[in-house]
C-alpha cells in the first residue's frame, strides 16, 4: 500500500472546534495525559437551561469498561436490566482516573443497554457455532451517571439519568430520585459509588492507589 | 469550573509522531472521516521480520462492538471461549467501514477475553445487587483478526492469531491454521467472514449497504 504520511493538524483542530464537543485545557485538573502520551481531550456534561442532562455525544468512541449481564430468564422474568450493560467511561476522565485514582468532576459513565438475541433455551440462551450462550442484539436505551459534587450533594456527588429503556434514546433526561439509583450505588458499589468490583479496567487502577 | 480553552496541536501531533502508532494519510483509501467530522487516524498491523503479528497497541481505546458470552456451565464445561468476548475494531478502519460498508485492508479486530467472576449457581452465574447473572472478572488473553488479502489468500483475506488464552498476553503471535479459526468464520459469519449477525454496531452498517 502506498500511503503518504502527512499530519492533518488543521483538519483535526477544525473539526474539534466546529463540533464544540471537546474541551482542551492548558491548565488545571482538566488537563490530562493518556497512557500513550497523547493529551487527553474531555467531553464534559451538557445541560439544558432547566437543568436536564443532554444525551452525551459520541459515547461509542469512549473507553469500554465491561458488560455485565443479568438475563430475565435467570431473574424470574423481571430483571431490572435484562440486557447487556455496555459500560463506557468518557476518555478524558478515564485518563485522569488512571493518573490520580480518582474520578474527576465531570466524569461521565454511559451504560448502553443491549438486548440479547432471543434464545431457545430455558435460561434465555441460544446455540450458535461458538457455543451456547448470550449474544448481543438490538440496543435498548441507556443510563448515564455524572460526577458533580456541587450539583448532586445528596448522592455523594453523582447524578443518575435514564435516556429511555427502549430506542430511540431520549435527547434529554431529568435527574432520577435518590432511591431509584443512587441509594444502591451508595450502599454496595466499591469505590466512590462506582461498581469497580465488576470492572477490572477500573478496579486494577483503584487497587494501585489503595482504594 | 474555570477552564481555559486552548488547542494543543503541538502536543497531539508530537505524541502521535513519537509513538509511531498512527498513520495519517492525505489521500487514498486510508483517509477517512469519522461521524463527528474528525479525520480518522489508523493503526495498521505490525509484523516481526519473520512475519509474526505484533500485539496491537492501545486496543482498549478502540471502538467496542459487542461482548458475546458462552459460559462453560452452559457448554458441558468445555466452551471454546468461556469468557466474555470483548470485541473491538480499530477506529480508523471502522470509520472507513461506516463510509463504505467494506472492511478495508489493514482492518484489525481485537477480541479480549475476560473471565466471568466465579458464580455459585449451577449455570455459573452469581447473584449481585443488580440481579443474577454474569459479571466481568480478570482478563484472560486475546485473539486478533487482520484483513490483508495478499497475505492471507487461503482464508478469504483474513489472518487469525492467538495471543494466549491466559495473561499476560503474548507479545507476538504466529498465524493459526485455517481449520482452527478461518474455516468456521468462512462457513457461518454473515459478512466478509465477520460475525456481524452478533454485532448490531457492524450489522446495521452492513444492512445500510445491502450486505
Amino acid at each position: 500500500m502506498n500511503r503518504k504520511s502527512a499530519v492533518l493538524f488543521s483538519v483535526l483542530a477544525g473539526a474539534s472546534l466546529a463540533s464544540g464537543m471537546f474541551m482542551f485545557s492548558s491548565s488545571g485538573d482538566a488537563q490530562s495525559t493518556a497512557p500513550d502520551g497523547r493529551e487527553a481531550a474531555r467531553y464534559l456534561p451538557e445541560y439544558t437551561p432547566n437543568g436536564d442532562l443532554i444525551l452525551p455525544k459520541n459515547w461509542r468512541h469512549w473507553v469500554f469498561v465491561g458488560s455485565p449481564l443479568t438475563p430475565n430468564a435467570l431473574n424470574d422474568g423481571k430483571a431490572n436490566f435484562p440486557e447487556f450493560h455496555n459500560v463506557y467511561i468518557e476518555p478524558g476522565s478515564f485518563a485522569i482516573y488512571e493518573k490520580t485514582g480518582k474520578f474527576p468532576e465531570g466524569t461521565i459513565f454511559f451504560k448502553e443497554l443491549q438486548l440479547t438475541l432471543k434464545g431457545e433455551n430455558p435460561d434465555g440462551s441460544r446455540t450458535e457455532p461458538s457455543g451456547r450462550g448470550y449474544f448481543p442484539g438490538p440496543f435498548n436505551g441507556a443510563d448515564v451517571t455524572v460526577k458533580d459534587s456541587k450539583r448532586y450533594p445528596d448522592t455523594d456527588g453523582w447524578g443518575y439519568y435514564n435516556f429511555n429503556h427502549h430506542e430511540p434514546k431520549a435527547k434529554t433526561a431529568s435527574l432520577r430520585p435518590k432511591d431509584e439509583c443512587g441509594s444502591c450505588h451508595m450502599a454496595s458499589a466499591r469505590k466512590d459509588d462506582v461498581w469497580t468490583q465488576f470492572y477490572p479496567m477500573l478496579d486494577d487502577i483503584a487497587k494501585k492507589f489503595g482504594g
